[in-house]
């Protein structure tokens, strides 16, 4: 199934999404604060079904979509998890996963505005997958992963490319506001039988700029999962975002970043499109 | 002032420490949630002070405090901020503030054990000055940066090693749950009339191992607001863990980490002590 966090009649609500509508499940487990409090112990899809002949529901173009986990505890993001983005930034192979954060307020919803700083012209994309934490744990091991794994979803972890290199650490350029997209919903991970056989594609103008089969990640979601729950107690709505591959814009010659009036979307097979425009900051 | 966040009566409560009593006054301000929400427009001292007659208080070691802020937005911490600790490292001069980040998860209460888990011996100290925003605000300038800062605590940014040092991003070191200690209290700006003279001492079971004055500091705290805020909003209750001096027990010879029964303080003149006993994960 398909689940979106999102505003109508200035509420935040959570929902599940079918086809062009969406049902309120908020007011169905008025317990569930947010989202994130509805995947630590997920319903089944039966469940789930059995409340949508009561639940309040609207068209898609009604609602204002909201980052999928509008605030997450944690976003761990994973860094040169592709070969082909490894050699095309000249890094070493590394022995363990490479991972920077991103604060919950750089977030952006599908169809808002991935914003360009005044500060920088090196506004780039990174497509991604993004794996979402449902129950918690710490020191889970690679074979129980997946039973921690609530769904999926695409994401945008645009860079502002200056910034991320004024200092060893990328933080600063991985944490503008209005940067990080995340959406337009989460698909549950018993409906991606085979994810390593998805792929992600980022767009811009139409144009095709980065493309991988989840077969390519260096650090799969097992590994990702064992080694970040070493060191931290993942919880409910906790986000991976499991790095980009190659093609980005500072690589290329010319170099391609984006700009006002561009659209960038990040598609994953099996999930959505997330769809943004670039505007520049007022 | 000082003020305080903790649990009594297992209610989480935020309040004025005054000697050894703690007034609550999460329950004279019912439309504040937490501490954050008060230092957002904090009230000043009259105004508090007049509310106390009214207000439950305890004795401070009936209350269980939580760390200052147990639920800050952000919290962002400066690497290789003191020249001491910039030449034992060996990193060359910067430009700019090495910035990494902490979740609010990975905090400990003043009182409370740090951590040591058991894939690591490598648990080092690190005291710190905390800078804790109050009005919030984007694109704050040198000049008007102390209008955000509400008040100021100690900050343990206790890190693993060897975790911190498996790629060139810090995050696993800086991020094991436990570790981050903050307390006991925070200290409003107003008492802190010249805090550049004031110093910060880390003590490992009595005996001094870091010192230095805010003097010392190479990026200082309207630096560190001015260049934060030109990527990210800053929001009421955001920590910015400022860095830490030279002493540290990765660069001493012969290595000095802290184990099971030892005693951290990190104390900071005009502020307080905050200690923290070290336990093995278990």
């Amino acid at each position: 199934m398909k689940l979106a966090s999102f505003i109508v009649k200035k509420r935040s609500c959570f929902g599940l999404v079918e086809e062009d509508r969406v049902y309120d499940l908020s007011t169905q487990y008025p317990d569930k604060p947010d989202l994130k409090a509805l995947l630590a112990d997920l319903p089944d899809i039966r469940a789930i079904t059995s409340k949508l002949s009561d639940a309040a529901s609207y068209q898609l173009d009604e609602v204002q979509l909201l980052p999928v986990i509008p605030n997450p505890e944690k976003i761990i993001c994973v860094g040169l998890n592709y070969e082909s983005h490894r050699i095309e930034t000249g890094m070493p192979e590394m022995q363990h996963p490479v991972l920077f954060t991103r604060f919950a307020s750089t977030q952006v919803a599908h169809g808002k505005p991935i914003v360009r700083p005044h500060v920088s012209e090196k506004l780039d994309f990174e497509g991604e997958l993004a794996v979402i934490i449902g129950r918690g744990g710490r020191h889970i091991s690679r074979e129980n992963s997946f039973q921690h794994v609530a769904g999926y979803a695409c994401y945008n972890d645009a860079s502002i490319r200056d910034w991320q290199m004024h200092t060893g650490q990328f933080t600063p350029g991985k944490n503008f506001d209005n940067t990080g997209a995340f959406g337009p919903w989460m698909v549950t991970s018993d409906e991606i039988a085979d994810l390593a056989s998805q792929t992600v594609t980022t767009r811009l103008n139409g144009e095709q700029v980065q493309h991988a089969a989840f077969s390519d990640l260096i650090f799969d979601i097992p590994a990702l999962i064992e080694y970040i729950s070493t060191f931290c107690t993942l919880v409910a709505g906790d986000v991976i975002v499991t790095g980009t591959p190659g093609g980005v814009g500072v690589k290329r010659k010319p170099r391609l970043y984006m700009k006002q009036g561009d659209v960038i979307e990040v598609e994953i097979s099996g999930v959505g499109v997330l769809r943004n425009p670039i505007i520049k900051e007022s």
